[in-house]
């Protein structure tokens, strides 16, 4: 007998359990139509409010990731491992570790997607490289994988198309903060890619999705439980989000700021945290025995120019201007430069991330809405973090823009209110809290 | 500044409360179609799971309210009264109460619903009779009105639209059973019929929608508390809905009975009711100075026979057959009759409303889904009710169908369900609970 949807939707409304057929009829009812967007989102708040139970969220995973087509990598040799962030504030590992892992041996096939609210994204930062295309076919994305080693693209709308509108549908219903849909949305879509393992960075602190450690150690068990229910090999790793990973916050900055890393540059941080993620992932695709083997590896890789050779390689094969690797000068610049000047003498207590991110949403780097446009040149560099000495009038940070005005100076005032200077010591917690 | 439809959802969400500018914002956004019914699906999911305090309660009723016409009903002299059931089985009080109130020279304008799921709905029950039309326009809802002290229509496009796609919404995401949902449902509506007072009856037991006493003693207390917020008088009666209403269950069969009521013949427990809601009706139109007195009139104008001549004149002012007011025979008539045996002599010790009412509707005097056609024929006719005496084999009901077959079947068992028999005595409990 079919079921009905409202009937479905009272059940998990009065704290029931969805079996997996009828989830699966509930994901394909979305996707054909059948079972109306005004239905799906009654069911997700209502999975907002009961839960999910392992089963069940499972069982959501395999329906979302089998709305569209599984990615066929089989012609490719050897296993393919990505890597997913929750999201955060400069978090760009994505662009550092790909190209390292790639130039070790491994295939990397990364599905990324965009920035929302005071998150940037992956696919936001590439796009802010001149040419650079995200929108390759399944074709294209197996031939710049098998030609480079690594692909950098978006969702295709053959990859868990499901997730896609359930995503929108979550985005526009205040129902994004929940575990089981947030298991089921990173999951199905990376599922889809054909890989065989994957590495998760969850973040924790002011500027993730999930600001208590305990809710990100229930979501990182979540997707552990779930990716290995499913088959996959999952590694999770939980990391400190407080304040910004590196010094740049924007797209262009942020693209510097990796290539800065893979030239053996950049901040530490952000290059420890890139090579930590890197070396799980050689582990489980086969190519290092242990960390610590993986972890000379990527470094080897740095020093020796590959990884950023491998980066180049792929600019170009994805339209990407190749000469902008090697002169950051061709990489958009802005236009007004406001320095934010410390208050007092003393040492940086706090540096929030979540403020920042939004100041640089609101300049222009991010989205308040997922049609918003994105200004490639602006965000914020950030010259002193936690524990750095400061002396007064010092500038903590640049705030770049391309208009002064009213949004210049609401972010120019949240920037500087994200600074804490005091007396300190401050101890530097490390950022990686937990492996699971 | 303009809210933005997913931070209220969100604010509801988390347990907060939503002002009345945003709450009317909403439901404006609903009906000119800026709001999605998807919002609007997570946002009643929300409420559903948070509440809404009387404050919001208010703001929703009076947005709702105001989202069409405030009928004006100034020219036709007197207060204007009408009442509100929240629906049983075989409650068919409308039909009988209206006549009498308006008999006693109090107009009732009474625009009235269609039934769902197990119970029935006075629109269904008026369309029984042939050629009666509930379809009228303002102008000739105000005209029956001034020409018969009554109306008995069903909403029309221009009252309350924002409450029609609420309900349609509630309907199909499992949000029905929310008292501040259904206080500013029912409110809206009623409220902008133009009327000055409302006497409400708040079913509870198996066949209402609220089972619990708590439940409609709070959803009682909430109707009355936000209609005089609203500046209306309002009277709530708890009544007890553990059997049907009456001995008939279906729509012609229930037409008929309310005449033989009103012809002085009918069965007590709805004569009582009727007339106990129809003598508060009286006091709160100033027609009675207290309900001794209405109930006097009441019992007065059945036995002149003034009441059964205005449902005549409504029936024939609304296209419908008045001879079949006097000839019963003329309403349709179902094919296949069926009794349902006592299984054993004794007293009957239940006869529950609600798979009574169901079977009703599995024959097709109800709606499984708000599209399915009614069968005006069909139904139950009870022989026994709580505390009766009867012998082994004794006839308890009759199942009155249009064609044998497995649903027939399916009616005759749960029917055959809902009897208990056993030794007594039972205590039959009084219909009236509470007075608010």
């Amino acid at each position: 007998m079919t079921p009905r949807a409202v009937d479905l939707i009272r059940r998990k409304r009065q704290g029931g359990t969805l079996e997996p057929t009828e989830i699966r009829w509930l994901v394909d009812g979305l996707c054909s139509g059948s079972v109306p967007d005004y239905q799906w989102a009654a069911l997700l708040m209502a999975v907002m409010w009961r839960g999910m139970d392992a089963e069940e969220t499972e069982a959501l995973t395999h329906a979302m990731m089998h709305s569209g087509t599984i990615v066929d990598l089989s012609m490719i040799p050897g296993r393919k491992v990505d890597k997913h962030s929750t999201g955060g504030v400069g978090d760009k590992t994505s662009l550092v570790l790909a190209p390292i892992v790639a130039s070790c041996g491994l295939p990397v096939p990364m599905v990324s997607g965009r920035g929302l609210g005071h998150t940037g994204g992956t696919l936001d930062k590439l796009e802010s490289i001149p040419g650079f295309d995200i929108h390759l076919d399944l074709d294209g994305y197996k031939r710049v994988l098998a030609d480079c080693g690594l692909v950098l693209i978006g969702q295709t709308p053959e990859i868990a198309p499901a997730d896609k509108r359930i995503y929108a549908l979550r985005d526009a219903t205040a129902t994004v903060e929940s575990i089981p849909l947030l298991t089921s949305s990173i999951l199905s879509k990376k599922l889809a890619e054909g890989i065989d393992g994957l590495v998760l960075d969850v973040k924790t602190g002011d500027g993730a999705f999930m600001e208590s450690l305990d809710d990100s150690r229930a979501l990182a068990e979540s997707l552990c439980r779930i990716g290995r229910g499913l088959g996959k090999e999952v590694v999770a790793l939980i990391t400190r989000m407080d304040q910004p990973l590196g010094k740049a916050v924007g797209n262009a900055v942020e693209v510097a700021e990796c290539v800065r890393v893979l030239r053996g540059e950049g901040p530490e941080d952000l290059r420890d945290l890139s090579i930590a993620l890197a070396a799980e992932m050689l582990v489980l695709g086969g190519v290092a025995e242990s960390l610590e083997d993986g972890t000379e590896l990527c470094f080897r890789s740095i020093t020796t120019g590959a990884a950023l050779d491998h980066f180049r390689r792929v600019v170009e094969a994805q339209g990407g201007d190749p000469r902008a690797v090697d002169d950051l000068t061709r990489l958009p610049v802005p236009t007004v430069l406001r320095d934010v000047p410390s208050p007092s003498a003393g040492v940086v207590t706090s540096c929030w991330a979540r403020p920042i991110g939004h100041a640089a949403m609101l300049l222009g780097a991010g989205r308040a809405r997922a049609e918003d446009a994105i200004d490639p040149a602006v965000g914020i560099l950030l010259h002193k973090k936690l524990g750095d000495r400061v002396a007064e009038g010092e500038p903590l940070c640049t705030v770049l823009a391309n208009a002064e005005g009213p949004v210049l100076d609401r972010a120019l005032a949240e920037v500087a209110a994200a600074f804490e200077v005091g007396d300190g010591p401050v101890t530097v917690p490390d950022l990686i809290v937990e492996r699971l």
